[in-house]
């Protein structure tokens, strides 16, 4: 039996848009001599498709485009997600495509309501397992979660026929370290239930989350033997054939496809495919973005230029006085080693002007953060002003540990579409500069900017490090706080200072209100600051102070 | 036997702050003999905690708290809601608390998941009902959603002792109409399971979230004989005894509390309290806001007097030349008769100073949108930096209507901490001036505000109705749309103009990504731009060119 999985890069709602991706699919793997051919879970509405799930005519929309879709596949069994509208109720529900017509439908049993997810908020649980038998080969068609439990699965499957392979149809989304997860639940359901799998998963991204692919197959043993590619489309088809008793021969029809070379890679590729897709899909064609000199809208750039070509990139350099000759210089230095356009729009007499309408209140400073701030936010004018002009995207450099801290100016730096390195720790920025000129084999982000200590530049001499703390003890902070959800007291228990650990702490808890505000970006880590993590904004806890006394100047 | 509902406005996150509050009440509830003190789901941390229900050393803080306040409060059953965390479990939980001690704890067993709500993410569902004798009157405890499907809760209990009473402690949210659905639901399960309900309701403001209190009791038969106030903390008492066989006598202790008055009193009670506890509960003193001499402003602006006192309000107007000297009149009229602070700060200068810097882009035109677009943001810009410099929350003004559509400048108008109006239908904003008139039995909202034709005045001659439809049309399709998820099908099969219809579809559709970036406000409606309706930005979904050819020019 050939079978292929075909990770497609659907586009939430765009339902005919979509199906007709799959057709086209459906052709080429005409022309390779598939049997079977296998696409992602809710491959024909996308991922997440969220409350358009609640519109009884999105789900009639959606049957009709599934039920159009099989009318012209004749040719070959099609496994294939949709959301299924039945009776007033909706599954997450898997397609069994044969002559042209649905002939099955297996509904997924485990809904994940935890992170990113709110599939409990959506769907109806399916009680019934799904064995069927695909050119002689018993299978089980499961829906993403349905494997994560192996035990679970096996007791679920217990009174059907033995089974010789799973068909799992995912929308699995990326962050680091989940492809080892992945391929250890992959092991486990392979060793568990004695069969091979096949597990065909989305890309592309959509909103915040990034899906990866890397759609594969496992034998009976849990080996791995075959991947498909890395965020990016692919149909990958292999030949499963019956070796000796009842275990499966599976080879492949072409080579594995290349992998990324390591975690770096694997984040860059997430935050290129992310930030391209959310261009793209929005119907985007350029985009701009502030070049300050520094690092963070230095990576930003060039993942911009990766993505959509630096011809369709527009970097904007706004110098005030406080400004340094050589952030300015290296700016435009940028711009130049990644041939995107650069334009100047000194800001100095605009500050000026508002300085002196302000000025007619009493109370107005222009030496404090007000000021400083107000320089960020005549920037996020500028650029606002020229996206509306240029119908381009503006895309921001803000990154996660600023995010975190609130290191931010609320309709300033944060004012643009999309946040291209959001969640990325600063220290991770670095890496991820190194990589672009890893692979550029070229300094495409110049000596200077890498080596310069970070600073905003809003006021004469200033230094990120005045009001934070080094950036690898920050970092190390924040992701046992936010990813590890640990209390100030383990944290402190693990020697971290406690000053520090507790102002960083009461810096993440008061400036949710900036994060609601701020445009999404690629989620890379566990937990980023979208879905998957919500705190109230109005939120008096504070769990340190609740058993020691406060210290109140922090 | 006494009992007493104590409706209380818990802090989220603010144990013990809630804990001290409730061990006030308990002493006054000790002066007029209460034998059973009723408190609200989750009353010791607030609703919704959110993910700080992940957390494993919040709920240990809650647990630690909940046992100290039944360690101070020996002289009384009391019922109070906590999140319980057991064994890497968390529930939704009441504690019985006897003879200063947690005596046993009721685990909420219906968990809701849609609309505002996601307890299926945080809390493992309770399995037993739990019936006490509380004075020889047989008592089931539950929480919540768990008395909203009486057919279910019968059967729940059916294997419990008769019970002659139910205590329900909740956190109900307020929207439009929400009370007689509530009092429905109250009276389903009075007469299925012929019992009394005492119904103990939280009240108070959380982010988007306000609840209305309104706690009560119904005997047996299904009638509402007690209430509450409304909007306002309060401890309600009652002596219930029983009558002839198990019915029992319910007697106030005091007088009925007076109700709204209307739907549209009950809004305005709503926006008011939602409104003073976002800025009080975020420690915010003084507020201030954009005053354009237009109705949204003006209502904005008599909210917040309302909620935190005029003294505390700070009106701005930022006139341009495309202002007339009518509305420039207005905003200072309207500061007058609210007895507010009111500053000009005139924009044309700033104005010509940004477009001068921007000139230098050759594409930029200072007769369109951007140009419209530029003006709100250094209004936003102004409010921004007045906001740091004096401590000051800056509340928006936008409404339902043109948040819906999109008719609003991302960090212009929508710039600030908390939308007062976001939910409130633009046809139903004069129907609150008209209401702020009449309660304070004079004109404080100028006749001429209430009269002139709405307009942005972003350029000459501009009308609000230039680029939508009149507001009594709009709202109704967005009702339609938004609220009832209504098809353009099913919009136009009403009579409703297609062509505008459609329009309004996809001016709501690519505005999501503004809605996603402003403030939250108080939710009103049963769908609010918030928690309760969550749309993917990238979203190609469209019905309506699904099924029929789209016209390229909507």
């Amino acid at each position: 039996m050939r079978i292929a999985l075909a990770q497609i890069n659907s586009v939430v709602g765009d339902l005919a848009g979509n199906a007709e991706r799959m057709y086209d699919i459906y052709n080429q793997a005409l022309g390779r001599n598939v049997d079977v051919l296998v696409f992602p879970e809710l491959a024909i509405c996308g991922y997440p498709p969220e409350d358009l799930l609640h519109k009884q005519y999105f789900l009639a929309d959606a049957r009709r485009v599934v039920e159009n879709l099989a009318g012209r596949c004749t040719k070959m069994t099609i496994v294939a997600g949709f959301a299924e509208g039945s009776r007033g109720r909706c599954y997450n529900s898997a397609a069994v495509i044969r002559d042209g017509k649905i002939s099955r439908i297996y509904r997924k049993a485990l809904l994940p309501n935890y992170g990113i997810f709110d599939e409990q908020r959506y769907f109806d649980r399916g009680k019934l397992p799904m064995v069927i038998n695909l050119h002689n080969i018993s299978t089980a068609i499961t829906i993403c979660r349905d494997i994560w439990d192996s035990d679970w699965l096996s007791n679920f499957l217990k009174n059907s026929a033995k089974i010789s392979m799973v068909i799992n149809i995912s929308a699995s989304p990326f962050h680091i370290g989940k492809m080892q997860q992945r391929q250890s639940v992959i092991r486990s359901c392979a060793t568990e239930l004695d069969c091979a799998v096949c597990y065909c998963n989305l890309v592309g991204g959509a909103d915040e989350l990034v899906f990866d692919g890397r759609s594969l197959f496992a034998d009976s043993k849990g080996n791995i033997v075959l991947k498909a590619k890395a965020f990016e489309e692919d149909m990958f088809i292999a030949d499963i054939t019956k070796s000796g008793s009842a275990e499966l021969h599976i080879k492949a029809e072409q080579p594995m496809s290349p992998q990324p070379r390591d975690s770096i890679d694997e984040v860059y590729q997430a935050l290129v495919l992310g930030t391209k897709d959310y261009i793209q899909k929005n119907n985007f064609k350029k985009v701009l973005l502030g070049l300050s000199g520094g690092i963070d809208s230095s990576v930003a750039a060039a993942i911009a230029a990766a993505a959509i070509g630096p011809e369709n990139v527009i970097g904007i350099t706004m110098p005030s006085k406080f400004n340094s000759p050589q952030t300015r210089a290296d700016a435009e230095k940028l711009a130049n080693n990644l041939k995107i356009e650069f334009l100047t729009i000194p800001i100095d007499l605009v500050l000026g002007q508002f300085d002196k309408a302000l000025s007619d209140v009493q109370e107005w400073n222009n030496q404090g953060i007000a000021y400083e701030n107000l320089q960020a936010r005549i920037r996020g004018n500028i650029l606002m002003s020229l996206s509306n002009q240029l119908s381009a995207l503006v895309l921001t450099s803000g990154n996660k540990s600023e995010t975190a801290v609130g290191y931010t100016t609320l309709y300033g730096d944060t004012a643009g579409g999309f946040a291209v390195i959001k969640d990325v720790y600063k220290t991770m920025v670095y890496k991820l500069a190194d990589h672009i000129n890893s692979i550029a084999a070229k300094q495409i982000i110049p000596q200077t900017v890498l080596s310069r200590e970070p600073s905003a530049e809003l006021r004469a001499n200033q230094k990120d490090t005045d009001s934070l703390a080094c950036y690898d003890l920050l970092d190390e902070i924040l992701t046992g706080y936010i990813e590890q959800d640990k209390s100030a007291e383990q944290l402190i228990g693990q020697h971290l200072p406690s000053d520090v650990v507790l102002k960083v702490i009461q810096m993440v808890d008061r400036n949710e209100y900036k994060r609601r505000q701020s445009p999404p970006g690629v989620r890379i880590t566990p937990k980023a600051f979208g879905k998957d993590r919500r705190l109230p904004i109005t939120n008096r806890y504070s769990h340190y102070t609740d058993t020691k006394s406060p210290q109140s100047d922090l």
